[in-house]
């Protein structure tokens, strides 16, 4: 089965308490553009997320508001700013690495919060029924090209509303020299 | 067959007269550890590596001096520099980007030497045969672990003077989660 991928940048999602402390009471984020997924989008906000090694700014703000505060980053990312991420599930925050966000009104000291994004695939039941992928959770993917290879444990994250796509983070796009809209192959998976 | 992992973070290789433009006159590479490939060795020496769009300072030179001029990035530093680096195997650097290096002693405007290296694998010509890759000049290698996958079109890079080990660039590691030390896998070919 084919499937388009999508790249996902460094970013943040924050709740509608941590986006008033960090941007003012009121703040109201403004759509940039519509993501893929439906309802998401890119806002004009950044921000500066630090660690006690270094920091990274103009990190995006991923809207609308959640019912928790996760930051997305890369390996090579979390080696710059000296953490060590779990890799997760978005919204499976718990444990995670602490990492401090630093906006135009204030700045937040999280004890945890920041992940490496997993491998995952948006899929509603429907498709994941229909492309027979009923049994598995996570699959394999090929991603073509000079670089080239096998990703394994690609999440399938089902949810009525979702665009079909692979979302992968920029190092596994820049390791396999893959971009947005490139086209990759769901060949297998593990049985559930 | 099973091979150890080594990382390779982005790197220079001078000739001996660019070595003198950039560091002066009669300078000398001085060795700050030896590279498991013999008589390779990081040296103390480092330079910046310059484009129209931006800088990357620090950039470790590798000695000893060669016959040609190489400049080693991953596509996550080509994208930070605004470069389109080719993937090459080392020394095949015509037509490859331009960059500019910057030393204590001089600057160098290149027309060409800036490459992604190939992902490869150093082995003699007596263990090529002895593990069976006798018919291969590139395999795919398994890495394990929790971002793990198969990565495809690995180099064999045959040479009497080598020590058996796969180079992976920074890329490759950080998508993978792998590190210098782990160990992988080569699994098949395509046969020549």
């Amino acid at each position: 089965m084919k499937v388009s991928v999508g790249i996902s940048n460094r970013h943040v999602h924050l709740t509608k308490e941590d986006l008033n402390v960090l941007f003012g009471e009121g703040f109201e984020l403004e759509k940039l553009k519509d993501l893929n997924q439906p309802g998401q989008f890119a806002s004009t906000s950044k921000l500066t997320i630090k660690s006690e090694k270094d920091s990274i700014v103009g990190v995006r703000v991923v809207g609308p508001t959640r019912d928790y505060t996760q930051i997305e980053i890369s390996k090579t990312d979390a080696i710059k700013l000296g953490l060590n991420p779990p890799v997760r599930e978005s919204g499976d925050i718990k444990g995670s690495s602490p990492i401090t966000l630093i906006g135009p009104a204030g700045t937040l000291n999280l004890s945890e919060g920041c992940i490496i994004a997993d491998r995952h695939i948006h899929i509603t039941p429907k498709q994941k029924e229909l492309y027979g992928f009923s049994n598995y959770d996570k699959v394999n993917v090929i991603l073509p090209g000079e670089k080239g290879g096998i990703i394994c444990n690609v999440s399938l994250k089902v949810n009525e509303e979702s665009y079909f796509e692979l979302h992968l983070d920029t190092d596994d796009a820049n390791a396999h020299l893959i971009k947005s809209g490139d086209i990759a192959t769901i060949i297998e998976g593990e049985e559930i």
